[in-house]
C-alpha cells in the first residue's frame, strides 16, 4: 500500500514532485479502478496544493460535500447532486495541501444495500461498508489516504475486511458538517490509510493537534483488557485467533493483558443503538421516504418502514442508556488503559450482496470512543482478519501511539 | 397576533375551511411585507395540507433547506441556492399539514450582520437577530408560527425586541439536520408564535411528543428563582422592571420567587461559549471564508478573522467547562424548579446596524436548556420588554405549562 508518511517525507525531500506523486495514484486508479469500482466521481485533473500533505491523494466517501464534485450519497435519487460548498473535512485536507483524487463509492445513504465496489483481495467477496470505495481504494493501492464515516461499523468493518488501517476518533473530533446525516449522535468521520502510523501522521495535520502525531509509546506497563463483547454471538474462530494473536505480540511488547468482561452497563448500553439511530435516521432521511420511498434500494427502505416505529419514548430512553453508558465507559477506561476487542465477525462476506456486521462496532460508536484497526492476518479463506483498539474518549493520541508499537511488533520478523 | 391554536380548532370545526386561513395569511403578506421584509422568498401558490396544523402558515428561516424553495442563507453567495431535500423539521411541520408560506429573512450565516426586516413596532427599530424575519412576520400578524435558529439568542432575543411568544427548546429536541451550521454544539431550532399556549400546541405536534401540550399548571408550591446573571453587565432598567414584574406575577399565582446567585460554575461556562463558537464556526464556514471571504458581511467577516486564532486545545478547554457546568445547572435545578431571567439586555436597538446583543441568552443556548419567552409589558420607547424562563435540560413541558400559566396572569385584567 501507498504510505501517508513516505509520501509526504519525499515530497517535501524533493526526492519526488508532488505533482508526480498524485500522477501516480491518477494513474493507478485509471488502471485498476475500472474493475474495482471504488470511485464514483473524479476530478478532469488533480491539482496540486501546498502543505504537509502535498502530493497525497484522497478518496473521499460520496456522502460528503464537495463544492467541484457531484455527492451523489451512492443514490440514485441524489445523481447530479452538486453541492454549493465543501464539507470543513475537505477544506481541512485542502488547507494542508492535498488533492481530493475522486469521491469513493458509498452504500446508499451509508446503510446496508451494497455499493458496487469489488474486495481488492477477492472479486467474489465484500469489501464492507458503508465506506466501501474508501477501503478498497487504499486496500488496492490507489490512493494512500480515504475519508469514510461510521454510525454502526462503516469505518472498521470495511477496513478490516479489506485489510488496511483505519481510526474512528473520538465522536466530535472531525467536524460532520456536510456529511449527509444518517443519526447525528452516531455518524462520526474516519481515515484510512496502510498504517497507524500514516494515520496519526495524516490526523495530526487536519486537526491541527500535534499531539495526535506521537511517537510511537512503549508497551511496558499498559494494562491491555481484552474485550470479546459477550452480550453478542461469536465471531468466526479466526477472529478469536487475530485476538489471541495481538495479545501476545502485546505481551511480548510489555503490555499486561488481561481478559476483561463487559460491564453490564455497556451490554446495555449496546441495544440502545438500534433506538436511537432508528429514531434519527427516520428524521435525517425523512424528506427522501415521504417522496422517494420506491426509489430507495431495499435493504434501506425496509430498515425505514420499520424504524418509524420506534416512538420519542424509546428514542429518550436509548438517549438516557447511551448517557450512563459514557459515564460507566470514563470507570471501565480506569481499570484498563485501552481495550483489545474484535473488529469484525470474521473474514469478509463470500458474497457481495451483503456488507457484513457492525455488532462489534456498535458499542463503540455509540459511546464516542477513539478506535483503531490495523492489518494483521489472514483467515482461512485468505482474506484480511484483523482487531481492534479501543481507548477512553478524547484519548486518540494514546490509542494510536500504542497501535503503533503493535504494528511494529506484527511487521518484525519473527 | 394570528393564534395557532385559534386556526387549528376552527379549521377543525369547519368554522373556517384550511385553505382560506392560508388564504388570509397569504393577503396579509402581500399587503404588509413590501415594508417588513420578512420574507426572502416564498411560493406561488400555498398548498392545503392535511393534519392538526391544516390551515397554518409557517415562515421558515432561510438557512433551513426547502426542497421547493430557494436556502439564501441571508448571503449573496448562496443566491439561487437549491437544496436537494426539505431539512427534517420542514418535513414535520408539512407531515403535521401546516404550510411553508416563505423562507423569512436571516442576517448572513445566522450571525450579527442585520436582516433588511424591519420591527414592526417601530421601523427605524431593529428586530433583532438572527431570526429577524420570523419573529417579524408573527409579530406583524402575518403567520401564526415560524421558525428560527439559535446559537447565542437568535430566538429568544429578536421573539423580545418584536414582543411574540418563542421557545428554544431543549438542545436536540428539534433535529437540526438541513440547518446550515455556525457552532453545533450550539446551534438550536426554535418556534415563534401569538402565545406559549400556541408554542406548547405545535412542538408536541412537531415532536410527537403530546406531554409538550400539558394543560396550564398550578403555580402553587413553585420555586422559582430569579436569576440575574450577575456576571454580565447590567440590562437597561425596564428589563428589571420586567423581572420584578413578572415575579410579582408568579407570587400571585402562588410560587415562591427567590433571588439566586448564579453559581460561580455557570459564570465561568457563560465564558466558553465565545472559544466553542469561534472553533466550531471557523470550521463550519471553513469554504465559505476560504473561497469568499471578500463576499462575507464585514461583521461576520471580521468575526471570522479573529476566530481562527482560537486553537484546538482552547476549544477543548472550553467543551471540557460546558460539560461540567451541564452537570452543575442540573444540580442547580435541584434547588430551584425554573428560572426567570431577563430575555435581552434591553428594548430593541434604536438603529436597524446593530441586532443587539445576546448575552442574557448565552448561557442558556450553551448549557442546552429549554427557554421561553412571552410578551409581557413596554418599555420607555414604547418597545416591548419581557422576560425568559429556563428549565432544565429534558424539562420542556413544564416551562411550557408553567408560562402559560404566566400568560394568562399577565393577560388577566387587573
Amino acid at each position: 500500500m501507498l504510505s501517508v508518511r513516505d509520501i509526504a517525507r519525499r515530497v517535501a525531500s524533493g526526492a519526488i514532485s508532488a505533482q508526480a506523486a498524485l500522477a501516480d495514484s491518477e494513474r493507478r486508479i485509471d488502471e485498476r479502478d475500472g474493475d474495482l469500482r471504488a470511485f464514483a466521481a473524479r476530478p478532469e485533473s488533480l491539482k496540486v496544493g501546498e502543505g504537509p500533505l502535498a502530493g497525497i491523494a484522497v478518496g473521499v466517501k460520496d456522502i460528503i460535500d464537495t463544492a467541484d464534485l457531484p455527492t451523489g450519497m451512492g443514490a440514485a435519487i441524489y445523481d447530479g447532486n452538486q453541492p454549493r460548498a465543501d464539507a470543513p473535512i475537505v477544506m481541512a485536507l485542502k488547507a494542508a495541501g492535498a488533492t481530493v483524487a475522486g469521491k469513493t463509492q458509498t452504500t446508499a445513504f451509508a446503510f446496508l444495500d451494497p455499493a458496487p465496489t469489488r474486495n481488492p483481495h477477492d472479486p467474489s467477496a465484500s469489501p464492507g461498508g458503508s465506506s466501501a470505495g474508501s477501503a478498497a481504494a487504499v486496500a488496492a493501492s490507489l490512493i494512500p489516504l480515504a475519508i469514510g464515516t461510521q454510525t454502526g461499523g462503516s469505518v472498521i468493518r470495511p477496513a478490516a475486511y479489506c485489510g488496511v488501517a483505519a481510526i474512528k476518533p473520538s465522536y466530535g473530533l472531525l467536524p460532520t458538517v456536510g456529511v449527509k446525516p444518517f443519526s447525528w449522535s452516531l455518524d462520526t468521520l474516519g481515515l484510512m490509510a496502510a498504517s497507524a502510523d500514516d494515520l496519526g501522521f495524516a490526523l495530526a495535520v487536519l486537526t491541527g493537534r500535534p499531539d495526535l502525531d506521537a511517537p510511537e509509546t512503549t508497551l511496558d506497563g499498559l494494562r491491555l483488557g481484552l474485550c470479546r463483547q459477550e452480550f453478542i454471538d461469536r465471531p468466526e474462530p479466526a477472529c478469536e485467533g487475530a485476538l489471541q494473536r495481538i495479545a501476545d505480540f502485546a505481551r511480548k511488547g510489555g503490555a499486561t493483558v488481561l481478559d476483561i468482561a463487559t460491564p453490564a452497563e455497556l451490554a446495555e448500553t449496546f441495544h440502545a443503538h438500534g433506538p436511537l439511530q432508528n429514531w434519527e435516521a427516520t428524521q435525517a432521511l425523512a424528506w427522501e421516504y415521504a417522496n422517494h420511498r420506491e426509489d430507495l434500494p431495499p435493504k434501506l427502505r425496509a430498515y425505514l418502514d420499520e424504524a418509524r416505529a420506534t416512538t420519542p419514548g424509546e428514542y429518550d430512553v436509548a438517549r438516557g442508556t447511551a448517557r450512563r453508558g459514557r459515564h460507566a465507559a470514563e470507570r471501565w477506561f480506569g481499570e484498563v488503559d485501552l481495550v483489545l476487542t474484535y473488529a469484525a465477525p470474521g473474514e469478509a462476506p463470500e458474497t457481495r450482496a451483503s456488507t457484513g456486521d457492525s455488532k462489534f462496532n456498535r458499542l463503540w460508536t455509540l459511546l464516542g470512543t477513539p478506535c483503531l484497526t490495523v492489518p494483521l492476518m489472514r483467515g482461512p479463506r485468505g482474506l484480511p482478519v484483523s482487531f481492534q483498539l479501543v481507548g477512553r474518549f478524547g484519548d486518540d493520541a494514546r490509542v494510536i501511539a500504542v497501535a503503533r508499537a503493535l504494528e511494529r511488533l506484527i511487521l518484525m520478523p519473527a
